[in-house]
């Protein structure tokens, strides 16, 4: 039985495919195109060739907003491919799918609404404090049918009404669990939509300004395009921009590796540093710096100060 | 690949299977003697019935402490069956295996420390508020081979100190955690074990008590022996009570039947009422009612009222 998701796809899922007993093999890893998005095409190719290998597809995922960019998958063709060949829609909205608040946004999720399940996680992009996840059915008893276990006693939910007998258990791994959803419930009650989507798209237009910093310094080279909150990037100094421009691929690939060092040494600096928080992304070979912005108390100014912490770390290295 | 546990076995065991893809067919519930402790000889026998069926057997799951009767299994006869077929020893001590701090019941968790892995929830028996739950390994490089991940790079540790680069992911199924184990860890060093086990020995102490309330009270009847803090009994009428010693087989049948009844609504009216809380048990095919002190305020005068609060419940029932 195999699983579709892109290369950009997050550690959850090959690890929920060996969790479930079927191993990471089956996690069949679709290539991304230029803007890290699953690529529709290969995907069909690839259920195509493994439906003919005697491979048993049962499930598409999707991410709605990547870890490593924020790259939003095209959720209706991934739809429409799933419903073609009668395979599960689950979307990964880990980290984005809060991001279609932001109504600027809403077109990158259209599709979305067909999923059969939604992961959101409230502490990521709801600002709620760790831990937080949260899953979303389309059809509530498909995962009452796979978990419901009625031969225990000290489970037996003696209330009728459907409220008070509804029971988490029955429907996930989990049988203990906090009262997370209170938290969750409050915040939406008492922020209400429209002021988180107005925080939601802060935090957006500031990785955007990120990216047009990072545009306009010549020391800096935008690795992605910033497509929710997140905005990936790397140090090249001046002299080697302009030697990378001009390299014979021998070289160039000389200077990447050097760049890569560089880079890694950066971000070891700025979190040690503690001023500012990056991490780190491989994206197209290259090590490059990962800035997130999911706090409702970023400002302009932090994303100013964040560049020049960079600066100073890589100024630092070269006096080393 | 089958897993062996006593019928008493807590609903996670069949539940994980199901999670590992290996189906709850495949646990093997094992009959439990008359103190609701796994019987070796039967597992014994079931092993070598399963292997020459071709089955491979991979587990025994031992209760220290189950859910129903706090009844613990022969942990150090399991050990050995372990061992002589090579098998993964796994203790569920969710609820019990810290009785073992109470030095009078040390005897019964002998075998304990051989386990491969056991489990505890300190929001169980450690007075911890939930949820809280805590996996020992005795290999922790077990779990790791089977949970690593080290392709994602925003999972990347980039510390070298082997305290600081300890990752959680890399030994189980979960990505996000609380730091749950501070409140153990304080928990721990501000009362110390001292204290714990004296809190410990005072809920066996309760349950043992509430034990010898119900042997001298003609309308109640103890069910099933009290091996840690859990005492299970149910409410008979004292005229039921005779006519029960001197019933045929078929009258007899029909006169617990009754039993049963009267003790499902005596449940829920003592849950509903809120003074008391009880759970729910079924022993040997009867319904009981189910106390599980784990509370350090407990005391002996909340023994009494619950005993008292059954009584009540029971001639409100009788004058319905």
């Amino acid at each position: 039985m195999t699983i579709y998701a892109s290369d950009q796809i997050h550690m959850s899922i090959p690890k929920a495919a060996d969790v479930l007993g079927l191993g990471r093999e089956q996690v069949r890893l679709v290539k991304s195109d230029a803007r890290f998005r699953l690529d529709v095409r290969s995907l069909r190719e690839m259920i195509e060739a493994d439906m003919s290998r005697g491979l048993v597809p049962f499930c598409v995922v999707a991410s709605a907003g990547t870890v490593n960019t924020g790259a939003v998958d095209p959720l209706a063709a991934l739809a429409r491919v799933a419903a073609t060949y009668n395979l599960w829609f689950h979307v990964d909205g880990a980290y984005g799918a809060l991001g279609s608040l932001d109504e600027r946004k809403r077109p990158l999720f259209e599709g979305l609404e067909r999923a059969d399940s939604v992961s959101l996680d409230p502490h990521k992009w709801l600002y709620a404090p760790v831990d937080c996840g949260c899953l979303l059915f389309r059809d509530p008893a498909k995962a009452r049918r796979a978990f419901l276990t009625d031969d225990a006693d000290y489970i037996k939910v003696h209330e009728e009404a459907i409220d008070e007998s509804f029971a988490f258990w029955d429907y996930g791994i989990e049988l203990s669990r906090r009262f997370r959803a209170l938290k969750i419930w409050m915040m939406l009650c008492y922020y209400g939509t429209r002021r988180i989507r107005a925080a939601i798209s802060d935090d957006n237009d500031l990785a955007a300004y990120l990216a047009e910093r990072v545009n306009l310094a010549e020391e800096f080279e935008l690795l992605a395009p910033v497509e929710l909150s997140i905005c990936c990037f790397r140090y090249v100094p001046p002299a080697v921009h302009a030697a990378l421009r001009e390299a014979e691929p021998t070289e160039r690939a000389h200077l990447n590796a050097e760049l890569d060092q560089l880079n890694a040494r950066i971000m070891h600096r700025v979190q040690r540093g503690g001023r500012a928080y990056l991490s780190n992304v491989t994206l197209n070979g290259s090590y490059g710096l990962r800035a997130c912005v999911v706090n409702f108390r970023t400002t302009r100014d932090d994303i100013e100060q964040a560049l020049d912490i960079v600066r100073e770390a890589a100024r630092e290295i070269s006096e080393e």
